[in-house]
């Protein structure tokens, strides 16, 4: 996503380039970007989410092997290159122990210099790493895009939709999936407002998701999450779109924490209730969400999550990093190869194996 | 309430005594007393929220009218006295403009000393006052234990409660509304847990119930607002309890911004969902909560609530101090006079009127 002409990940220059980040951990108060021209930048900063967002990481990851490569000099004997690559790809698999895409970009990458082993020409591989690295770029802007234009049918002109968390740009290569609706809707000349929960405990939705929509210019009011059923009540929204973490087969979806407290409300407001996502998000091997395991973090975030204590000391916590929306709360989800309604197990086969 | 033998409120010595209170705004964290020798500091304890909840407001003004009047000789003049009598009051009146219990309990010792007016004997009006600030202290107190009393038979040994906010020992003369039910229940023998809602955007959960809850030796568990649906839907909490601002004819309650979302989260889980208050909580000239106006607060609150910018500079923010409960969500509410249930127009009418 571009803001002020700012990318949220970028490569500058030619494959012997770095790659450039917003550090994400200074929003909303400060728009600074990070050059990472070494492989130990970029681990400290999917570490310390400068960069965060499954997509986004998975980035970072695949431009970080190529910033890994450049310590070895352009000649270099093929089982050192071999080994050098092995030792980046394991360093960054560290940086987040619990990231999917972050593997899952990192494999790719593997994969693709062990495709040309063979032949042991180094030159060549470098070259298809950098163009892999891009791809895995170009590809998630493509599913923003599609995503958007999918999801922006279902948006009116004059309509309020309310989003929590942050699914944006700042967390893809692109726009984002459940933001890519609203900014969509805009370019196709609709005018809308977005109710954003700050969602705590880490505040993405006031920290990012504000930040993002009122760069954009579109129209945004920041609540507390447990203002949401109160704006519904009042008549307030038209629809909600979140975004997704990973969605069982039969639609049951995990995501960030509330998300299931802000479906209850929808269907008893009667407002639509929109997951959006790309098909990698899915995991068909889940008969329901019931086998998704709920992540528990650290009682910090919320003792202590704005520099000062605001708890007693040595308070029990419960802090899980999502929940799960059972199916048939949710009216559909949007993917970049169409809407999934209503969201049966059958209808999303069929999306997800196009 | 008694924390570590320190009361919320409490008057020292005889009628010549000082009130002395907890500085709420230092909990969690450190716990201190302010001891009240000028009607000044009684003011600005309430204008800055060191005592806050209706109740506890009420009580504290009516003893700051015995301190104010302490700067006047023993002997005086009957004008001087009344002179400065309603000057106390009207100073009072002016620390927090929104307080209905406030008004109520200086009214009530403008009434007490009027009374008195004919015999103009200064010396009986002093005695006169003490005694009424000593009786509506000790009328909350009472309140308190028979809304435990009551509210207890609710209560199962090994049973898990739900609560929203602070409706608790610091917010009346004794151990509240709310966690009146959880401490009663305890007294009675039954072990319980409670999950403490942080209650965003004043934490009054995390900073004030957790902390209750913890002095008395009762085990809680602090969560986000946005995880109290994800816990009920573990099978977790068998009831909720919360306190209310003002209950209207019908039984639709205003409380703390929150309350309804987890009122829906109730009834979508069949999880019984209590409001305890004392019967001054109703206005039965309120047909119904449409009547009742929704006050908003400053943006400040959301934006930089615990000394940090957590959102973009000049975001919009809608920030609703309280939320209506419909009547149709509550299971009962629990006053000194008994439990109303079901909630219904004649059964309010019935136990409000005892």
């Amino acid at each position: 996503m571009t803001f002020q002409n700012i990318e949220t990940l970028s490569w500058i220059g030619d494959r012997h380039g770095w790659l450039r980040m917003i550090d994400q951990t200074l929003l909303p108060t400060e728009l600074r970007e990070i050059d990472c021209r070494q492989v130990e930048t970029v681990w400290e900063a999917i570490k310390k989410l400068r960069v965060r967002g499954a997509p986004a990481i998975g980035i970072a990851a695949a431009y970080g092997v190529c910033v890994g490569l450049q310590t070895l000099p352009q000649e270099v004997d093929f089982n050192v290159f071999r080994t050098r690559l092995n030792e980046v790809v394991d360093y960054l698999a560290s940086s987040r122990p619990t990231a999917v895409n972050l593997f899952w970009a990192l494999n790719r990458m593997k994969a693709k210099a062990e495709s040309f082993y063979d032949s042991k020409n180094i030159s060549e591989i470098r070259d298809a790493l950098f163009s892999e690295a891009k791809m895995i770029h170009e590809e998630d802007r493509r599913i923003c895009r599609a995503i958007g234009k999918f999801g922006q049918e279902l948006v009116r002109d004059g309509d309020t939709f309310l989003t929590h968390c942050n699914a944006g740009g700042l967390a893809t290569a692109d726009y984002g999936t459940a933001l890519a609706v609203f900014f969509a809707a805009t370019e196709m000349g609709k005018k809308i407002s977005v109710y954003a929960d700050e969602t705590r405990p880490l505040l993405q939705g006031s920290r990012l998701t504000a930040w993002e929509l009122m760069q954009r210019g579109i129209d945004v009011t920041l609540i507390c999450d447990s203002m949401a059923a109160t704006v519904m009540k009042q008549g307030k929204i038209n629809g909600v779109v979140v975004g997704a973490d990973r969605i069982a087969a039969n639609g049951d979806t995990a995501n960030k924490i509330g998300t299931y407290s802000v479906a209850i409300a929808a269907r008893t407001h009667r407002v639509p209730f929109y997951v959006a996502a790309p098909v990698s998000t899915f995991d068909l091997t889940l008969t329901d969400g019931n086998s998704i395991p709920i992540e528990e973090r650290d009682a910090e975030e919320i003792c202590n999550g704005f520099g000062k204590q605001t708890a007693p000391q040595g308070v029990k916590v419960y802090n899980p990093a999502f929940d799960i929306t059972p199916a048939e709360l949710i009216t559909g989800i949007i993917t970049e190869h169409g809407i999934i309604s209503p969201v049966k197990r059958e209808n999303i086969a069929k999306i997800v194996q196009l």
